[in-house]
């Protein structure tokens, strides 16, 4: 398998510059689609089109299938119609799909075009669907068995259409209303014998997901349950499409970039951070930055409200960062553990008594070891080594103490409002570091500032 | 399919303290074998045992596999050998050896000893691998022809030969030296007329890995080809195993969470969060803890220098915690987003320039408008109706450009160190948001008073 490394990338630069388009050819014909697809994603846009004529047709279509969605149309504006049918028909529907939601209204109307009547039926079906929907996602090319068929004859059915299926692997069997009653494998049916009937072997407790449920769930029960693809039903449970396992990797893959860059107060873009221009990454950052530094104003008020107390004991201020700061990575350890098992499925709400009962017993180990070593290092340290005499054993007693009670509360606040926003409906992934630091600093000022005045008597 | 719910858990256990047995059993018979598993892992442990014998056999073996090692590990204990080989003999290879991995040496002897030979043979082949390798997930059961069989040969053999095999929806192809030579899939076998030979169907450009690769990599490469497994070779280039997608999913999804972890500075562990006990969670959270905390100290002794200042200018100080959170804040959207397009190959290290170009793009124009915002609401808020005198034009000013350098070093810092870590070989994850709110931290609080006594002269 060629490997695209940089200098590959260079000789290949350096040969289109040359306009050696048979050494071109020879070596994209060594080459997987998925990587033709990031090679002609390097490329001069200028030159696009007629590296992309080099390549066999079917190859054509699948590097095609795996590019982004600019250049693509870039490439369907350049085809001529013939060009684009040889496309459009070597595409199987869902990615058919794919291409057609990203397209501007004039560029699908050519493509729909382009589409014999079958296939534009298909798209058509499936562009109906909600986005994130499992009907947007699922593929309508599917085996469909009758249970009173014998293993050899659906084995010779599977032979004389499976050319345009996306998976064979996995035939589902409906009725005579298209109700689907059960489902099995392509193996089921080689390991039976020939005159087996197909609903004597079929699985009848069939998983399935219907058009509305979210394309996660879909994703999620085809990983739980080992599945190749899984059906898609309608409301009246008639079989409408698959989705392949393939496709649901993506979705999984999409839907934790989407939770990893909530959790860092980013709003979910679905295009890659290379195709983003600055404005847009401008927009998805601008209004939760806008947000937090607001929220951050009132921790401000707090040290405000303080002014007094900490201009006769100014020794005190130096600590806020490091309170800020520990009790901010606790309550962030403890929320993103609870969000990310909450996504993959360890935790639910009815665990809220367990999570809690834990994160508390953590809390004070946690508590108690770094307040330990808050003290013993201010005595031993800022006092004595450093020589500064304002660090008094009460200073150090306000600081530990305050510590203590911060990460107890941070890591008590940071497991609990995830859950509660899953009970509540709304999404945990908002409730990560920044909102919950910005919760914690506000907390542990006001505990700072309390214990100090009570134990420093300012 | 039944759903797993909590009123279905309340019934359930009714029925067990009721001793309903027959019940059960039928209640069980209606469940997927990855829902039995989830439902006996919440039962009373003394129940197990009893609970897991009414299950029929096939269905016993899968629902074991998918259990937590803790509860396994439980039910070898109470099997009798009989007992234990029924299930053993049930299990695929790298199911077994992912039990065998988790349980004491004692128990592991049990399970050898009930594995038939060849079984034993394969799985102390499979362990002889290190941990996270591809050698380590592989399985040794696939289907493997020789060029010179005909399509119709070959479905016999499958026929004969599939049960066994975890996948016979992929072929692999060796040559007399057990060299893995082509691949192709049951469809390319099925839709190929019966006397052609599979030296003449089979793709040779074929993906695998090595048994030494890491075991992320392999599930990449397998979803970025869209693979339904991926051929695993030792260093010979002779094929030794296959990893199935269901696996791949698996490791996707456990690296993920090991990234997430890393971000939010808890050292990773592989138990799910409800079988981790208080100590070991204290133990993967308390070092980074304690290193950010000592880290946070500089931050305190940079405040420290400027004591007598602050003194001066007290109002200063409430400004702190807004300008250290909106740099943190900054900082970590950077650092998520390029650590997560490094992880899933959007961006290597040759788009450093690129993205750092980016960045600077979109940290002016984030730092121009929160400045403005910052300015305006300095003094229309906290000057004109909080009516506090201290918040000056110049103090307004000195808080703005603060918070203007701060944003645009925050982002600066938060993509470029993750992308160096990448580049030396270190893991990126490492530099996410608490590494970086450090360090911004510290810059932001040097510039503040860099500008504060340029501009006010304290």
């Amino acid at each position: 398998m060629t490997e695209i490394t940089a200098t590959f990338e260079k000789t290949f630069e350096a040969l289109i510059e040359a306009k050696k388009y048979t050494a071109i050819r020879e070596i994209l014909n060594t080459l997987r689609p998925a990587d033709i697809a990031i090679i002609l994603q390097n490329v001069d846009e200028t030159k696009l089109p007629l590296l992309f004529r080099l390549l066999p047709k079917e190859t054509a279509a699948e590097a095609f299938v795996e590019m982004e969605s600019d250049e693509q149309e870039l490439l369907i504006r350049s085809f001529s119609d013939a060009e684009l049918k040889e496309v459009v028909d070597e595409l199987y529907v869902d990615d058919a799909v794919d291409i057609v939601e990203e397209m501007p209204a004039n560029v699908v109307k050519r493509i729909l075009k382009s589409a014999d009547p079958d296939m534009r039926k298909m798209i058509n079906e499936i562009l109906k669907y909600p986005d994130d929907s499992a009907g947007s996602i699922m593929t309508t090319e599917y085996v469909e068995l009758r249970p009173d068929l014998t293993a050899e004859d659906a084995i010779k059915r599977i032979r004389r259409t499976g050319i345009d299926k996306e998976t064979i692997y996995t035939c589902y069997v409906t009725d005579a209303n298209r109700k689907l009653i059960g489902a099995l494998t392509l193996k089921d049916i080689l390991l039976a014998e020939d005159d087996t009937l197909i609903g004597d072997i079929m699985h009848e407790d069939t998983v399935s997901v219907t058009t509305l449920d979210d394309q996660e769930e879909a994703a999620k029960s085809l990983s739980k349950y080992d599945l190749n693809a899984i059906p898609v039903v309608d409301k009246e449970g008639r079989l409408v499409g698959i989705i392949t396992v393939d496709d649901a990797i993506d979705v999984i893959e999409e839907e934790t970039t989407e939770d990893i860059e909530k959790m860092a107060a980013i709003t979910p873009t679905d295009k890659p951070y290379l195709k983003l221009s600055p404005f847009e990454i401008w927009k998805s950052r601008i209004p939760w930055l806008m947000l937090l530094m607001v929220s951050a104003t009132f921790t401000g008020m707090i040290i405000s409200g303080f002014e007094d107390a900490l201009a006769t004991t100014v020794v005190l201020t130096a600590f806020i960062p490091m309170l800020m700061d520990t009790g901010g990575n606790s309550g962030s350890q403890a929320s993103v553990t609870v969000i990310r098992s909450l996504s993959i499925g360890d935790i639910e709400w009815s665990d809220v008594g367990s999570v809690l009962w834990k994160e508390l017993r953590v809390a004070s180990m946690c508590a108690a070891t770094l307040g330990v070593v808050v003290f013993g290092k201010l005595q031993l340290v800022d006092r004595l080594l450093l020589n500064n005499p304002a660090v008094t054993v009460s200073v150090s007693i306000v600081v530990a103490i305050t510590l203590m009670i911060t990460i107890i509360a941070a890591k008590l606040v940071g497991c609990s409002l995830p859950m509660l926003a899953k009970k509540l409906g709304f999404d945990p992934a908002v409730m990560a570091s920044p909102f919950i630091t910005t919760i914690v600093d506000a907390l542990s000022l006001i505990i700072y500032f309390a214990i100090a005045k009570a134990v420093l008597h300012i």
